[in-house]
């Protein structure tokens, strides 16, 4: 492997609730006139996934709990986003520094159980959730995309988010399918010789990062970028989602 | 910006100390006939700058404190490692998973302060440091490459780190020159024409990520990659490597 090519997808359309988000990518290939190969890898932005699956709340009609009211005085928030940030999450892990820190359903960690209120409409007060279940969405996009391409690709859905001990917010996979996430290196000789120990490489992240310098955060409606170049032909693929490290397996924990 | 493209230097030799790496950069990049732009971005493996500056320590004649000895006993590790990492660091943030979590001399935290034993020669007892200052040495690099190559280029230095949180490593930049490391929207426009209220975009660990990508961790022989069409042409650069974060403004510590 010694090349890879990202191409942003020009002139996605901004998406609605229960738009057949599979059907708008396909037809978008084929407007910019790219050609899909097998083996390409294509990067969603969970918002567009989130957006057709219908993942907004009005935060006018969140209930509220005793508990959210209380965090969101202590902490100068919404008390209907404190609720629904609650409500996404298994458990808030700290508070302290003004953020709230959560264990997410889905298992990760970060900041305000990644919901979010920018790149959407400001009509209502909306808020809008990751996707329920983004493994499940990310294989129905690889099963149908594949099929309306003819070739055999790989899907990531990413998301920017916030990481300890670094400035700013990076590219990150949330969800994937068709490809392996964690690429396990043991076994394999480095430059002189010698067998690697234990090394091993968070592949979905990196094509995440990576596809996140074409995605922007602003205005730049790309969040379909296609990655060509990356041969995973070396390796079998297993389609569990392995970069969610839980408390005891993290290092730094 | 619409497009990417990644290619590794192909046939890159092993480093050795004192080499001139600017020098071996510039030939390979005209033995691999690639054509090298302004504004292009080489991304560099620390290793091979490590190599080249000699940054290689004998681990026979290192120098055992007893709370190195006693911390090597507790951690059933190499008692000249324990302290080679005690040398590189500010402090110990954590020993408790049986790895020795760091601040790092450099201000990141990481394990093992970046000591590394793979893809280095195994016939003295050696272990590599991280480079000294791997800001002066990106500075170093930008400012030989720019003026052999007649190009406006950019360094990175990278090196792959564990994380907290996520399984794996990735690639991460551990410095910059000539390309803003951190990119702040705020006050940009979102899709709904709404004013962005504080997105920083980690750009400089973005692109070592995709780096990483080709560089691969075994016997790739890829530690120079080039990436052509990343446009800065819309931010002022400010030299600063602005990725670390101190302790008070984590929202994670």
């Amino acid at each position: 492997m010694n090349s890879l090519e990202l191409v942003a997808l020009k002139d996605f359309p901004l998406i609605e609730p229960n738009d057949n988000l599979a059907e708008i990518i396909f037809k978008c290939i084929k407007n910019n006139n790219i050609l899909v190969e097998d083996y390409d890898v294509i990067v969603i932005a969970q918002k567009v996934i989130s957006k057709s699956e219908n993942r907004y709340v009005d935060l006018d009609t969140v209930k509220v709990s005793k508990e959210a009211q209380d965090l969101a005085l202590k902490l100068n928030k919404d008390k209907e986003l404190v609720q629904l940030i609650m409500n996404e999450s298994k458990k808030i892990l700290s508070t302290e520094k003004n953020v709230i820190i959560v264990e997410h359903l889905l298992g990760f960690i970060n900041i305000n159980a990644g919901i979010d209120q920018s790149n959407i409409p400001q009509d209502k007060n909306l808020a809008l959730l990751l996707p329920e279940d983004p493994s499940k969405s990310a294989k129905e996009l690889q099963i149908k995309l594949s099929e309306m391409l003819d070739k055999n690709i790989s899907i990531i859905v990413s998301d920017s988010m916030t990481r300890p001990y670094r400035s700013g917010v990076i590219n990150f996979a949330l969800a994937s399918h068709n490809i392996q996430s964690l690429l396990d290196l043991k076994g394999e000789k480095d430059l002189y010789g010698n067998k690697l120990k234990g090394t091993e490489v968070a592949v979905a992240d990196e094509l995440a990062s990576a596809a996140g310098l074409l995605m922007g955060q602003s205005d730049e409606k790309k969040p379909v970028i296609l990655i060509k170049g990356f041969n995973k032909s070396t390796y079998q693929i297993n389609n569990s989602f392995d970069l969610i490290v839980n408390e005891n397996d993290d290092l730094y924990r």
